[in-house]
């Protein structure tokens, strides 16, 4: 936890008392005491220092200074096949962490249907998962979240709805890699991205991404799972906008 | 499991009688049939096909065919201070997934002691975890690893006997991105990367890597845990290093 996030109703006359798992935090791990100070942010605004005002058995209280905005989001939307569950709470931190816009939860062929029962889908418990991921990153703006049941009425209708520069699918046999796709994409703007399932997307999946503007890339011939290949992709991704950025000042 | 994966000395006459977990895979999990066809390797080896010959309660036999080369590793080595052992368990996987040559396995001062005398620091059961991650990518050469439970002797007698052509440590302070670092080496080769623990490098330890020729780079504001760090930097080595291979073609 590199940062305690808070939400905007617990500040009361610039104070926050914690009494929760963020105070047994700053308590047995930070080991804090009066007067040191330690990362703060309000869920959705800004960031700055808690001062230790007051510690007790089951509290901690904090005065706070919020005086810096969290750092900006990567201008990615990521589409993910919905992965089993354990997976999913990992990749649900790690987009956080990252800086995700907005996560498509979607099926796929080859998703296993149980998957859109099992919890955090079912009972929408994202919201733990992704302030894990900012208590990390040190972030407080939240990525939305959609889920989507059924591929078609997703590819063909809430997809064509959203502006993109770059909309990218990635597929083994995509054949040209990441770099070229982005240097090609001549607007800048939001990268919408695609990531599939074990076992990949099938080849009528592909087609209807391709039919939706979708360019497929390859990213060699490791297949990586898939909270290896989010980091992985979305990473490289940041990496060629911030180049081309740099190219075009 | 993407790949079967197969020791050497299983391999007789062309064939192989499987009885464990990789049994139960096929069996379970894939649900092959006589006929079926599916991709095998020999750990350090080459990579092919098997057919199945037999099938019975407990076993499986492959007739096995081996005729592809695995895929290239990375030219990268990665020094990774030591994580907690079920992050350790998962970047095991991720390195081998990613194609890593060798990581080392180093102490720092923000690496809690016990996590040396933690399975499977200290039982050396890496193999497990690697082997998954072969499994997963589809390749059949091991990482080689190496543990250093004291820092000092390793970033001064360890580091200076290995040959590389970029030499980068990960740190918040570090200015400068990766793709300048990664443009500004001359030479090609290995790339050395050194990743910290959580709460990051000190500055004694910061001072020694650059002593020993390691330039820093900052990945951005964003703080990332290791199994969300490591397929990221890794990645954005990897695509630099194509990069730069396509502009000296």
């Amino acid at each position: 936890m590199n940062l305690i996030l808070i939400q905007p109703e617990e500040v009361q006359a610039g104070q926050v008392r914690l009494t929760d798992r963020r105070a047994d935090h700053l308590r047995k791990i930070l080991k804090v005491r009066e007067d040191d100070t330690v990362r703060v942010g309000v869920v959705g605004g800004l960031m700055g220092s808690g001062t230790i005002c007051g510690i007790a058995q089951n509290e901690v209280v904090l005065q706070v200074k919020l005086d810096t905005p969290p750092p900006a989001k990567l201008d990615v939307d990521l589409i993910l096949a919905l992965p089993r569950p354990i997976m999913l709470k990992r990749v649900l931190a790690q987009v956080a962490a990252m800086g995700v816009r907005h996560l498509f939860l979607v099926n796929a062929n080859r998703v296993e249907k149980s998957f859109f029962d099992a919890s955090p889908v079912k009972d929408g418990g994202f919201l733990t998962f992704l302030e894990n991921g900012l208590e990390q990153a040190v972030d407080t703006i939240l990525p939305t979240i959609s889920v989507h049941p059924r591929f078609k009425p997703f590819i063909e209708d809430v997809i064509p709805a959203r502006v993109a520069a770059c909309k990218l699918i990635a597929h083994p046999d995509g054949g040209v890699n990441l770099a070229e796709r982005i240097d090609a994409a001549t607007e800048s703007g939001t990268t919408l991205l695609a990531i599939g399932p074990e076992g990949g997307w099938i080849d009528y999946e592909v087609v209807k991404f391709q039919d939706a503007g979708f360019q497929p890339f390859s990213l060699g011939p490791r297949i990586l799972r898939v909270d290896t290949a989010v980091p992985a992709i979305i990473a490289q991704i940041d990496f060629a906008l911030q180049r081309k950025a740099s190219r075009l000042r």
